[in-house]
């Protein structure tokens, strides 16, 4: 080691020759072995470090990923390449990036799925999952709470059941869950839940886009669905965001310190928002069960109305609002979710998802009825 | 639509009921249909116009990715999907995210690969990927410039040949280059490179981490390797990232402003710095063509001194270099790269990366060579 009479050292001078491994000296490689890559380094570790924290895992538990679909992915397709004919069991209301990596397993052959349809409240019954379990089934994917009309399944006891299938068949079935929406209102303290594998964002827990989290449990066997690199456990390769890890990992932080005083505030809210809409709006259906739910969200059937229409008489009057996933917008079709728990629903029927958040008043919540109130007297004219 | 009289719209008063798609209204999911996800969707193609104009490519054909080892991925996974028995042709001094997916395809049996050796110059002869071509070939795979020792390869005689196989056997050979350290200094028209695919990222262009791009050239047949939306023309699934791909937009915008600029300035600065190190250092060995080379880099062997010692020496003395691609760094094995040139180079000999970029000036060089000769004076007791 050099003498620290170093005048170079000593002036603290930073001269940055390694612009091929990333080119901005303020934001080096992470894996890059010189102090500035050492720095990104500790920034990316500390990030894990206080994610692992707050799920109470282990830090090599947490792989950093691109965002929650590319969690989904990894956590599907990585784990599903290690078996022969596996089976997957799953729900007809997951998220797209759980159900279509499903299908494309099923479409390419390189696994058999079950898909288990949710109850006419928005619950998957963890008797049915456990019904549907065989000897080759090797995971059962059920989200923690669902992005649309924000009912919370039943995690912990899915988990009892597998954990008494596995015992009695002698087999190991592996549980993972897409928590993206959940992370802000619900307990994510990963034993207290029982998976495997968790996935979630940052862009939904007030941080960043384009970073995700995967936990991934000790000896789950994983394998990377990308190569190039040993980042991440060697599961997950490519230069590190180190920037974006600290971001999500911060958000995550405060997300949780605040978490039981915001549901709280929330539910308030929502519920008030729920006897306005009814009282205002005999004719709208409420869609899930209202116990077992999101503090945060609402979701709204007005029938013979379509959900796109809405969504842009609202935002045309400053209102943001959804019918259905973002990822799944603009079809023009109904919500599969929608559709999964009411056969009754037709594409012409509208959905409204209004989903609240840090910055929501009970004044936007007036306003909102107030808004909707005049939209449908004129939209009633031309579509009843 | 509503009327220009209508109180909350002229308020202009936003009620963000939409956090489950995105948290923050400031950055709202650009595939949601209110204003605000509009206003996103805008900002990325926008981002995505601004590539395409600087490629001279259509915006469809422009993918947002989480970056260049995604972006290889993509474009080599994507592609093999549609080929029974695919034949690959690369070359041994790919970037692992390139040489890692063409081994996980050998291995699992999903193609077959001929890697064509480099020359002692660090070039590949466009002539031996030409005779490596195959009637069951359908893609070729050469970086644009390597990451190690800055070589540059002939990618528009590469295309040509590649053109004229097809022509007299009626094939259709897709080519793909990483771009990735070639856009800060070499012409990146996509018609005067004649490739199908073309990869780079945000952060080596001074630009952000965890965003880069894969340029898909129209009828090009990529399939998507992730699941669960229809995002980036059907290729890349999950929330798009505007915010990162207008940064690197605005960084591509700036490096293609100034690179004939820089590319110069930095010429001149390399050549010094070439000049100063074999006259100080009889010994050093300088890795690859000094012609066909990027402007910023300059490769060195130093025998039988390792290379993670030499680093962190420098390191120490507060100047950042590598030794080799920081995806591969700190295993204590010789640059694969280097080995490709030169194959009386053994794990115990070091070689040393330096990168210059925007920032860097004479005195930079001037007092690498210093720090270098003091490391050299100190270390060659020990290893000599």
């Amino acid at each position: 080691m050099p003498k620290s009479n170093d005048k170079l050292n000593k002036t603290k001078a930073k001269i940055y020759l390694d612009h091929a491994s990333g080119a901005m000296s303020s934001s080096a490689n992470p894996s890059a072995i010189h102090q500035l890559g050492l720095i990104e380094k500790k920034k990316l570790e500390n990030a894990r470090a206080l994610v692992a924290d707050i799920l109470a895992v282990r830090p090599r538990e947490v792989i950093f990923t691109s965002g929650a679909t590319e969690s989904n992915n990894l956590a599907i397709l990585g784990l599903i390449q290690n078996f022969k004919n596996p089976h997957i069991v799953t729900s007809n209301i997951e998220h797209a990036s759980v159900l279509e990596v499903c299908r494309h397993l099923e479409k390419t052959g390189k696994a058999e799925v079950t898909y288990v349809s949710v109850e006419p409240d928005g619950i998957v019954d963890p008797a049915k999952i456990k019904k549907a379990l065989k000897k080759n089934t090797v995971l059962v994917s059920v989200m923690y709470a669902n992005n649309e009309i924000g009912t919370v399944q039943y995690i912990p006891l899915i988990s009892k059941a597998i954990r008494h299938f596995n015992k009695i068949n002698n087999t190991k079935i592996y549980f993972h869950t897409d928590a993206t929406q959940a992370i802000n209102y619900l307990p994510i303290r990963i034993s207290s839940l029982g998976v495997d594998l968790f996935s979630f964002n940052g862009a939904k827990i007030y941080g960043p886009k384009g970073v995700g989290v995967l936990y991934v449990k000790d000896s789950t066997p994983v394998l990377p669905i990308m190569f190039g690199g040993d980042q991440e456990m060697g599961l997950r390769p490519g230069t590190e965001n180190a920037l974006g890890a600290e971001a999500l990992a911060e958000a995550l932080k405060l997300v949780e310190k605040i978490k039981q005083k915001e549901s709280k505030r929330l539910l308030v809210l929502r519920d008030y928002f729920v006897q306005k809409l009814t009282k205002t709006f005999p004719g709208v259906i409420i869609n899930g069960d209202l116990l077992d739910r999101l503090p945060n969200n609402i979701n709204i059937t007005i029938p013979k109305i379509p959900s796109d229409l809405l969504v842009i008489e609202l935002s045309a009057r400053g209102i943001m609002t959804s019918a259905k996933s973002a990822c799944k917008s603009g079809d023009g079709k109904a919500s599969y979710v929608i559709q999964a728990i009411n056969k009754d629903i037709k594409d012409t029927d509208g959905s409204l998802r209004f989903s609240l958040g840090q910055s929501t008043t009970r004044s936007d919540i007036d306003n909102t009825i107030k808004a909707l109130s005049l939209i449908l007297t004129k939209l009633s004219k031309w579509y009843n």
